[in-house]
């Protein structure tokens, strides 16, 4: 089978990947999305992306399957109609994926980048054996995809795998999207703001990690801090394990499925953040099902995008 | 297509249906669950319900399509194997399925009564018009039966859609299952309780319904007192109702179902409980996925289990 474009839609950088049937990631290019004005000039830069990859645009279909492009925002996977782009401005309404067929002569799939990159993970990356699985990833927010059967579940119209809404706390805080969801606790901003607010009363390695500038404080230096065995640091992980916990709890009495996959920058973290997330979920989860769950790093670092929209085109 | 043979295996009794694949119940029998001691008992009175509904045993198979149990525990649906019940003693580890296609010499299924529950209200219930719905059954504890695509959804082990379980407060009441479950807070016993505490300080017309006997109070008199305005009961319904639109909203980000379904005992509330449920779930979601989520009473109502069990065997 030819191998397929997959490109990963991010709100700083546009990646895109030439990727086989096999997973494997044979060329790649791109460009940064502020670069990229409006539609047009993404869709522009996209096409000189593709001919600095080597392809030629003249005879694209006979060179690759199809596009896959992963956005962060919501999508209806069926139409192919990005409803909205959180970060991105320009975004709203865009039928990309038939744009896409129209510009390239070639086959095009749009979907969440979460759902892409769930679906990289459960046919390349730490998801391979699962038939079932969840995959998140920790950064700014808290994305998730859910993969049934070895198929992304979508839901009835398209929007399902909101991980980052469920709530942890039905008198949390409020926004627009209910109250306690996970994303508020263990999003950046809150976990470095707790961070902060630990150091008021206590010593910890933090603050000459950043020059005494808290402001300049980081989910990374919270990283080195714990593996160092800080006691605020490793405090903030803990909160954050607990939180991510009950989060999985949840979905394991639900869905039951085989594995969680957690990937993005602060899952980076490693130990001291796997650690005490199997130990909280186990915790709160009666033996029967605890026994059976795993919680797996995600396997395809910045390639899981890529991979994964490609593979929406080539297992589609 | 011959008609099947439906069992709700209940903790308080045993009703048998024959169900034909319009899932209309032909004749109905049963059993005090008391009254059948032990697995050989429970099927012997089996076999004699079956019997004083006109059903010869010498000749079943060409009689019935098979016969589908649901059973109030934990169950291996692929293994017909019962792994626990809950409320009845004598059922841990039963090759359900087997013992019967071998005593009746049918095709027999197990499954767990909610999902059997679910199943019936989606193909002649309440859910009829859905693909995807999630049904919830309010008693003692919180059921939860989910189905996908018209097909119950069992999880990778056969133990999913146990919405009782999902947290509502990370920090909430403690159980072997986890923290701050729904069925903490929603069951019978949590409720009532609740009344209980409220009536210390307010005035209501509970106690007169109860000839001042607290110990008596049922959700039946809080639905009667709420419909009448009591504002103690209406207080009761209306945490309750925030509490299952916290789940419900939990699992519309999750799945995105087109509706749930809400059965069991406490739902006969009617619309002291469905009102705010309703608004409460509107208030807990984005308005993206509000607008799409439909919630609506069960259907099927006593013959639910029957029914459902039976179509589990007719269209599986």
């Amino acid at each position: 089978m030819k191998p397929a474009i997959g490109i990963d839609f991010g709100g700083t950088a546009v990646k895109i990947g030439l990727v086989n049937d096999r997973g494997k990631l044979l060329r790649e290019d791109g460009f940064a999305t502020a670069d990229a004005r409006g539609v047009k000039g993404w869709v522009d830069a996209v096409a000189a992306a593709l001919e600095r990859m080597g392809l030629d645009l003249n005879r694209l279909s006979q060179q690759v399957s199809g596009m896959g492009v992963g956005v962060p925002g919501f999508v209806d996977f069926r139409r192919g109609f990005i409803h909205d782009l959180t970060n991105v401005p320009g975004w709203t309404g865009v039928s990309l994926a038939a744009l896409l067929r129209r510009h390239f002569g070639v086959r095009a799939v749009v979907d969440n980048d979460c759902n892409a990159m769930a679906f990289g993970e459960v046919c390349y990356g730490a998801g391979r054996k699962f038939r079932h699985a969840v995959f998140l990833t920790l950064g700014t927010g808290v994305g998730g995809g859910i993969v049934l059967d070895k198929k992304v579940w979508r839901g009835a119209y398209s929007m399902a795998g909101e991980i980052g809404h469920v709530s942890i706390d039905m008198y949390g805080v409020r926004t627009k999207t209910g109250r306690g969801g996970l994303e508020e606790y263990v999003g950046i901003e809150p976990l470095v703001a707790r961070a902060r607010k630990l150091l008021r009363k206590r010593t910890s390695i933090l603050p000459d990690m950043v020059q005494g500038d808290l402001s300049k404080l980081t989910p990374r230096h919270l990283a080195e801090a714990a593996t160092q065995g800080d006691s605020v640091a490793l405090e903030v992980f803990d909160f954050m394990a607990d939180c991510l916990a009950t989060v999985l709890a949840d979905v394991t009495y639900l869905l039951q499925p085989e594995a969680f996959i957690i990937g993005g920058g602060v899952s980076a973290a490693g130990k001291v953040l796997f650690d005490p997330l199997r130990r909280h979920l186990h915790e709160r989860l009666s033996p029967f099902f605890a026994k059976l769950i795993q919680v797996l790093p995600a396997a395809l670092g910045n390639r899981g995008g890529m991979v994964g929209a490609a593979t929406l085109v080539l297992r589609g």
